[in-house]
């Protein structure tokens, strides 16, 4: 039985064959590692052209002062860059760590061939000509490279621009943005399905942020974005990760490396493009990548904590502030310190946009900021220093002070603004209160005093000259760190061995599509509550099983044919009485007869009325790419106009179902409105891990669908009233 | 009457005696535009020492080659900067058009009224001082200086910085920002409320944009922010103008001025600070500026076609563009033209979050780009030239003249990054199409060529180097130009002398609150559909009313004092029998009793049973400050979760009613959603255009609430079900 071997250790499928097995392999993860802090390189199809990518790596190499080895391969050469030059790998006088293949389409397969023969630990292919031009020629050639691959030599590209190590000069990539800048080295990490979006990264990360390694990962027909950012997570000189993708090729790779970079406490910041269609078209042209629904993407990101940036601005100023190092408290109270009143008023209302608290300035705080003021200004949170900054650039020393050393306060937040007065004593003042490592003191200074900026740069303070951009960097530190003080639940199977074995049993008979009242019994098998209902397939049995109900029930229609069942005068509701049931019976079949005269009937079903307060849907959903998503969305007509629904990816915990509850834009129905009953949800949120469960364990369900589940104000009034299955 | 008077002449209502009126007056226009361009400028406080207010500006005025007379008055000096200085006003050859005053708050009461003695036309008060310290002896000062206000010496301040003419050098300004700074002299004109604001506008237009004039306008005792605009709108030299507000004072000359700015089809681009509750506060300690709800705001600015931006930058941008001579399209349909499959990728996205379209490519051009292509690329649009940038600029040129001249493409979006080879030629490709004016082509460099950089700029092309930044112009550019193509339908009251009488007869009754009995009597009145409906006071009565409806009617309490009729036992549904008529007032009488005892209780209504398909709440409020406001919702329990509710400025017409309707989230449900029966929506549309009229008619009137409305799928269907008023 397939579906009942999943492994839930730490909260992900590991039970099919996937890449990512291999990536776990310690050979592979060591080989990831070589390839980006290689002791040497060989150059396959190296020249002395620098307008040839074979020829620009080797003048970085050189240039940039690579400390390993550098082996020039061109049979036609003796020397490039004034360094000896080899005919083929064959001759070298060291298996390099690292070999970089960068000749015409048709020579790749041969020379990884060799890679593979020597041992080699990783090969970079910069050569495009492969599946991205869609020639069938191409996709041979693409077709050959995959067989070569074979998981001990690992292999990044084709059609990429490769690798960067800063911290040793190893510039394995042709990229002209190594030619006109001068770079920070330092820790953020980047890791780019594109080439030139990397270098549009470099280009804006260069000059504060500091930049470690660079990964691009092109084709990626081994060495996936995801690899990358697992062997930048584990690496000690990397305190950031920033990322430009187009799509996961497997995500259980991907759920690696992003809890690899959460359990090092590394902020992962992610740029993920194709979220319309129209884009995802585009991204199929570009790097062939397959995009899955945007709305799963960010859903995934969430639950994996991962920070997402809409450009390469805010992608910037969150790298740059979480590169620092910061001191760590709740980063939810904010003083505001400013010398432009109107800035003050605009940046509360952001702060407040962004759900920041202005802190309440404990009384002697605001004495002694009054006491200080002498003019015109304010001593309230935003503190309005107004021309202080130009006349008494001491007394506002003080005041910062006070801010700082006030319980109240976790952030001090300053916004100055054509203040250069006196700026490099009060720049000094700023780094001695940082040194005290308390709370974070974030600075942003329009028309600065360069050299003062200066100082706080090299003393590790954030400093900005945008107060746009201060304040969305700041939004994105406060989230990291909320992020981590929440708790990641472990989720554990609820399934039985009876629903296991009842779902096996519907398997064996392959009905792709699964109607209400088979639905409703595997729901039943795994303990999910549904009403009494009962399947009548010959009129005179109505009488009798009337009598077993007793009570008002609902008729409908039985087939998985038909998806909207009233609408084909296929539900009765209210009956009350035998006779009624008997007319009712007789009017469904005759309606859908009519109505759907090829839909396969398997019966009338009556069920127990259901009453309750709210109507709640519950799915699931597994992705081809992206795997098992539980969704959950307030039911009825205004909910479909809405499109109130929420997605997680499976599995869930209860605890996770009802956080899901709670981000619904209408959960404040659910919990009683204007003194209106509300519902409980503990039987809910139960039925919402349980359908986890299912669609975790049970690979062969694309789709589950409760709609309505019917809440109540006790959890015993909670009920599945109608469910949709679809098998593979 | 005093109700009745209105004038609805185009759109706002002209009745009171506003400060507006005196800015119609020629006179005051005159001076206004004398104060922004005057031919002389006396300053009285000047002196040699330039860290006082005084100083500078005298300074700046010699500096900057002011072209008029500059008069420093100061009675213990000779020369100020080599000017001859005299110690009053009275002693001047000439009256200047122009008096800054920059002496102490005690001093600046006896300078006013020498200037409305001379018949100054204009004067700056930079001295605080005033209400803004809010100190007994501020509050007299300022009391004082409001007498000096006489309407024909126009005066701006005090507390403010003053305004500057670029055009003709005149910096009658203190700001720190002119020493620094080059500035470009253009066409945007910069109006704040706050001063240091206005040096960050400057700051951060100052390069690109280029600016004509500058106004702030401090505690606006007199001259208001709207007087400035209003003046600006009228100058040739100025073709954008960008606000600085926190609070309008006087709402018809802000509209008068908004919509001087459209009729000269000149962008008025705002940006409205103190949204929250948090940073109102904040803004009443700046400016003393009291704010209305920031939704109303909103709405405000909508029904005016002005510009709303978040920030600094977004200003700046919007301002650069739109200052621009770009040819008039549709500006729907972008070609995107990029060497970065990634940002193609990336930008495509935002695009369509924009709501703009790709535009489908002619099958010729796509052919044309194709053979251009040479290599690797997509001649899809997004067009990709990948490397073609670098091998091959003349083909570049060759398929962005194609994409120029395709017929379905209205705008030209290319976006670069480290492009060089070849800059200048390709600039000036761009520049040579630009001229032919079809349609606009936009750039965005990222680490540009500067070279080919200033070209385009001095070409008037425009150019960006964040693809962010370009969007978000060209999102304002794309969004101004569809506002002016449509078209503003004026408002004409439809209330007849009935209905008017009606109301003043309430009105003349005094009753502040007005419950569901009199308020569905004045509905009534101007023609909006009620139910039939009567009131009882005796419960001997109960059986003669009920005969007259002889069908199912609804019974409740009718008391201006009961909110939610249904939480106290006040309402009885389905009464279908005289017997269940009696029983049902009894109930209704003894439960209200029991659970209000202190309500007054006008009677118990009887009211015909209404059924529709909808619920929608229509209401209208009159903010102190902004004026009169219709609101339309949908109703019913979610609704009131969602707070789905829309408001514009009344009056509004039935086409701008209908439009409201369109703008609720849940507007699908109104039209029927997946095969529902729909409402018919011009009755509904008429009834929220009446209560506009009233609100428009009856200044007394504070807030209307018809809620709910129901709406059925016929027009005769359409009632409101319960309605109350508040009045002055």
């Amino acid at each position: 039985m397939r579906n009942t071997s999943s492994i839930y250790s730490d909260g992900y499928q590991t039970n099919k064959e996937s890449h990512y097995n291999m990536h776990t392999n310690s050979v592979r993860a060591n080989n990831l590692k070589r390839m980006l802090d290689p002791k040497s390189v060989a150059v396959v199809g190296a020249s002395g052209d620098t307008r040839k990518p074979g020829g620009r790596v080797v003048k970085y190499l050189h240039d940039k002062h690579y400390q390993g080895k550098i082996y020039p391969v061109n049979p036609k050469v003796s020397f490039v860059n004034d360094i000896k030059a080899f005919a083929c790998l064959e001759d070298l006088p060291e298996i390099p760590d690292l070999v970089v293949i960068s000749v015409p389409a048709a020579q790749v397969v041969p020379t990884v061939v060799s890679c593979n023969a020597l041992g080699v630990p990783s090969v970079i292919i910069f050569s495009s000509g492969f599946s991205e031009v869609g020639t069938a020629e191409g996709l041979s050639l693409d077709e050959q490279l995959r067989d070569c691959i074979n998981g001990s030599t690992i292999v990044s590209g084709p059609n990429c621009q490769g690798i960067i190590n800063f911290h040793t000069g190893c510039i394995a990539n042709f990229s002209s943005v190594m030619v006109a800048s001068e770079i920070k080295v330092g820790s953020v990490g980047i890791v780019s399905q594109s080439g030139l979006f990397a270098a549009l990264i470099i280009d804006s990360l260069k000059e504060k942020s500091g930049i470690g390694y660079v990964a691009t990962t092109g084709n990626e027909i081994d060495v996936e974005f995801s690899d990358m950012v697992a062997v930048m997570a584990e690496d000690p000189k990397i305190k950031v990760i920033v990322g430009y993708l187009e799509a996961i090729r497997d995500v259980e790779r991907f759920k690696h490396a992003a809890r690899m970079a959460k359990k090092n406490n590394k902020p992962l910041i992610i740029l993920k493009v194709g979220k319309t269609k129209e884009a995802a078209r585009a991204a199929q042209s570009h790097t062939g990548a397959l995009s899955s629904p945007a709305f799963l993407y960010e859903s995934l990101f969430r639950s994996l904590d991962i920070i997402q940036v809409n450009d390469l601005d805010e992608l910037n100023q969150a790298a740059y502030m979480l590169s620092l190092p910061l001191p760590r408290n709740d980063f939810s109270n904010l003083a505001l310190l400013t010398n432009s009143g109107g800035l003050g008023v605009w940046c509360t209302d952001q702060l407040k946009f962004q759900k920041f608290e202005l802190a309440n300035l404990a009384g002697s705080t605001k004495d002694s900021i009054q006491s200080n003021m002498f003019a015109f200004g304010s001593a309230d949170n935003p503190v309005d220093i107004a021309t202080l900054a130009i006349s008494n650039m001491p007394a506002v020393e003080r005041i910062l002070e006070h801010l700082y050393n006030d319980e109240n306060v976790d952030v001090v937040f300053l916004i100055l603004a054509f203040t250069h007065a006196n700026a490099s004593p009060f720049a000094q003042k700023l780094i001695d209160l940082s040194k005290k490592k308390k709370k974070t003191i974030v600075v942003c200074w329009i028309s600065s005093d360069k050299e003062a900026q200066r100082m706080l740069e090299n003393n590790s303070l954030p400093v900005f000259e945008s107060a746009t951009e201060a304040l969305r960097a700041l939004t994105h530190v406060r989230n990291f760190q909320h992020a981590n003080q929440s708790d990641q639940q472990s989720v554990k199977s609820q399934l039985n061995e009876e629903a296991k074995l009842k779902v096996a049993k519907h398997l064996e008979r392959k009905d792709k599509s699964v109607g209400e009242y088979d639905a409703m019994n595997i729901l039943k098998a795994i303990d999910i509550p549904t009403p009494q209902i009962k399947r009548i397939t010959e009129a005179k049995d109505v009488g009798d099983v009337y009598k077993e109900f007793n009570s008002t029930v609902v008729m409908k229609v039985d087939s998985k044919n038909i998806h909207h069942k009233s609408d084909v005068g296929g539900v009765v509701l209210g009956v009350n009485s035998e006779s009624k049931a008997i007319d009712a019976y007789e009017k469904i079949s005759s309606d859908v007869k009519r109505n759907c005269p090829n839909a396969i009937i398997n019966g009338i079903l009556m069920c127990q009325e259901v009453k309750g307060i709210a109507e709640i849907i519950v799915g699931g959903v597994r992705d081809p790419i992206l795997g098992p998503y539980i969704m959950v969305g307030i039911g009825g007509i205004y909910a479909e106009a809405l499109k109130d629904v929420v997605f997680r990816p499976a599995p869930i915990s209860d605890f996770a179902a009802s956080e899901m509850l709670k981000e619904l834009k209408m959960y404040s129905l659910l919990t009683g409105l204007r003194g209106q009953l509300g519902c409980d949800l503990t039987e809910l949120t139960k039925i919402i891990s349980k359908v986890s469960d299912l669609l975790v364990e049970v690979e062969q369900l694309l789709e589950i669908d409760l709609n309505p589940v019917v809440v109540g104000s006790k959890p015993e009034q909670t009920r599945v009233v109608d469910a949709l299955m679809t098998f593979r």
